[in-house]
């Protein structure tokens, strides 16, 4: 019978003495959050936009914002049968004269236009919706938004400090936040957890013991399967996992942390110790222990959002390793780093050097044709070093064409499967280094990245 | 459709004018045959043996020995109800007194003791065997070599010089020979080809397109399933696949040599160029030009008959091939050389040394009991490099025990499952060389040896 020591009631308060918004910033917030509400108003009716309604959602919304962060979104919601075109016009020149008063003002695109500028301090998203009758009757991706807004605002009350531990727990495990660069527990998934599991304990008490396949389905709704490790089913919305972006190592990692964390419950995991970049020394250290070979692809980190850059660097990192391994050398652990200049995939192999002689074997002799084909191609042919039979096969003993991993990428990573921005920067030019030669790399948040990797 | 050439008569005729046994050799033979049989005879007579008969088996006996070969076959045959033991008395008493008159004997055992003889230059078996009604009911082994001689004795008749032809073939392509080290095809088993198909040439086309499985039942009396890639079905016992012993690399090894006989019938198939030693100069550039690591084992030749040895060496050299691989060592090929004084397995792998660090993965880590037993045995623990999770399990990098396939063999090798006499061998003391050190290994066989291996 294992026996989890209770989180203790003063930890708690000491994480929330860091995390919980001050009653100054609350009500700063929620001034900013007034005045932004009249400057939409105000807008729309100068541009003689009549239908709008102003709405706040996100977590400042909420009462489960964690201090520090000043984050807003503000929803400017149109009638469901506006033309997507009109939404789209109008509400960005809405969002446009409201910039007006802004610090800073950016364009960015999800699946509509939307504006994000810095109001007094604040980092505020202005975006254009529908205001559709239902979640499960969205015409864009955002008009969910206010539907979790209103079911979290309703369930949520009393339990905001518990949203807010698990956030910081999750922060500190690094499994928080959707993104595609995380892959990890959204602010919305965390709310509801604490829904359903009432408090911050009873979640990770639970999650301790979680499998793949977990499902909560809090509307007791749901109406399709889902293959994701964890699925929480959107109140809102039966047919949605809110958990989907969860990638399996991070649902793992949550159980992982939330098991140790039981075991001795202390402030570490909401707070660990940040990791000092590793030094040159340290790095030749490091390497001559392991005595694996390093190789590292270097290239200028592409100009677009994380959101569109991440997936295709993962893609990127599976690609390069499998095409390694196609080549014989084996791949022990891949990762990837990327600065605001240069991007890094960090491959280390068994070996970066194979032997000359390669073992290609064909097939049994018996297969007639195939196997005459075969043998005709290698007997006796250049760079061939010897032929045999080996369980009924013929096996010719080849030269190898690439015995080296760093000369096979850089004659070959172009022809890997890259994705489009990534295939354009390496196509403009991309260095392998090697071993000891990482040391070039000065970055500090590359040399914190090779701390844990190394 | 393919066209083979015929086989020229010419090319036939070469071949046997080199080993067809001249009239001089036949007469020779006739005489010796005789005179061992009256031997026999006389020796039974003085030792007061009535019930004894004389039968001269074998390729001897049958017309279809090679030139230069100087081997016969004597059957002491005693009456099937004589009891075992008398059998082996008496038979060998007669064997000794016969071998009064000869220049050297050994005393040799197959599942009864027989004897080996020098008389005259040949190299004569002196075989005690029961008299039974069918070969069906021998009560030994070598009961049933009569059997075979009288079915053979009375098909083969003007068909020698094609057995002749075939079974030089198969020594030209190195499989003749049904002994445990060979692995090939046994005299009978070339005969009784020859009766079903005829000719060489038909066995040459038609063994062109053999697969495993193949099946020859010449008295459409097979009586049991077997599992072998040739199955030639005995014709004096159904239930016995005369190719039983016959391996399938050499099964296919002769389906290749009779495909490229057919596309150019030469005499070097007959007769192929003896290899050379490899010299040391071509040791050095040939290592050099392949790059991959050659490790030889060791170890003083046990004093064992052949076919008590190979097994053992063959079970040797999977056996450390699988214990490299156990510890992650590519092994690219194995073999195996014995002389008369020493014994070498030999290893070629992609690499003999691999990096410090070496990844241990895990259970899942949702397999709760499991992972945490697990993550507890490594983390934090001496010679572990780090822990992550990677595909839902736990992963660490721990300290490789055995980074050297050298040291692991000169550590381990002892507890590879190895046969009795090799086990005994090599407990006594055995050595591990790497790459050039081959060198020091002059034995000239094992030089030729080499040459087909590097």
């Amino acid at each position: 019978m294992e026996t989890y020591t209770g989180i203790p009631e003063e930890l708690k308060h000491s994480v929330l003495e860091k995390i919980k918004p001050t009653e100054t910033e609350k009500k700063k917030l929620l001034e900013i959050q007034e005045e932004l509400a009249s400057e939409v108003k105000t807008a729309a009716d100068k541009l003689g936009v009549s239908a709008v309604l102003v709405k706040m959602v996100g977590s400042a919304a909420r009462g489960t914002w964690l201090s520090g962060t000043h984050d807003i979104d503000v929803f400017i919601s149109f009638p469901e049968e506006t033309p997507r075109k009109e939404l789209e016009t109008l509400g960005m020149a809405i969002a446009r004269e409201v910039a007006k008063l802004a610090e800073h003002a950016e364009d960015r695109h999800a699946e509509h236009p939307y504006l994000n500028i810095v109001f007094k301090g604040f980092d505020v998203d202005l975006v254009p919706c529908f205001r559709v009758a239902s979640a499960s009757h969205i015409k864009s991706a955002v008009d969910r938004t206010p539907f979790h807004n209103d079911f979290v605002k309703a369930r949520i009350n009393g339990c905001e400090d518990e949203v807010l531990l698990l956030k910081q727990f999750m922060r500190g495990c690094g499994v928080y936040g959707s993104e595609l660069r995380t892959q990890g527990f959204s602010g919305y998934l965390t709310e509801l957890l604490i829904i359903h599991y009432g408090s911050f304990e009873n979640t990770v008490r639970a999650a301790s013991s979680w499998k793949p396949g977990e499902k909560i389905d809090i509307m007791q709704h749901s109406e399709i399967e889902h293959r994701e490790p964890l699925v929480i089913v959107d109140p809102t919305d039966p047919k949605r996992n809110v958990a989907a972006a969860l990638s399996l190592d991070n649902f793992c990692m949550f159980i992982d942390c939330c098991r140790e964390f039981l075991k001795s419950p202390e402030l570490k995991f909401f707070f660990p110790a940040p990791f000092l970049p590793l030094e040159d020394r340290e790095i030749i250290e490091r390497l001559e222990s392991r005595k694996s070979t390093q190789l590292a692809v270097l290239f200028k980190t592409p100009d677009v959002v994380e959101d569109v850059l991440y997936p295709q660097l993962y893609k990127m990192e599976q690609a390069v390793a499998a095409f390694l391994k196609e080549y014989e050398f084996s791949v022990i652990k891949t990762g990837v780093w990327s600065g605001k200049n240069e991007t890094v995939i960090m491959l280390e192999l068994i070996s970066g050097a194979l032997p000359n002689v390669k073992k290609h074997i064909g097939p049994p002799v018996w297969v007639k044709e195939h196997a005459e084909k075969f043998k005709e191609k290698y007997e006796g042919a250049e760079d061939v070093f010897g032929g045999y039979i080996e369980n009924g096969k013929y096996v010719f003993e080849i030269r190898r064409k690439y015995p080296i991993a760093k000369g096979l990428l850089e004659n070959q990573l172009i022809n890997c499967s890259l994705g489009k921005h990534i295939h354009q920067s390496v196509n403009e030019g991309f260095e392998i280094i090697e071993n000891a030669e990482i040391c070039s790399l000065k970055d500090l948040d590359f040399r914190i990245f090779l701390r844990k990797w190394l």
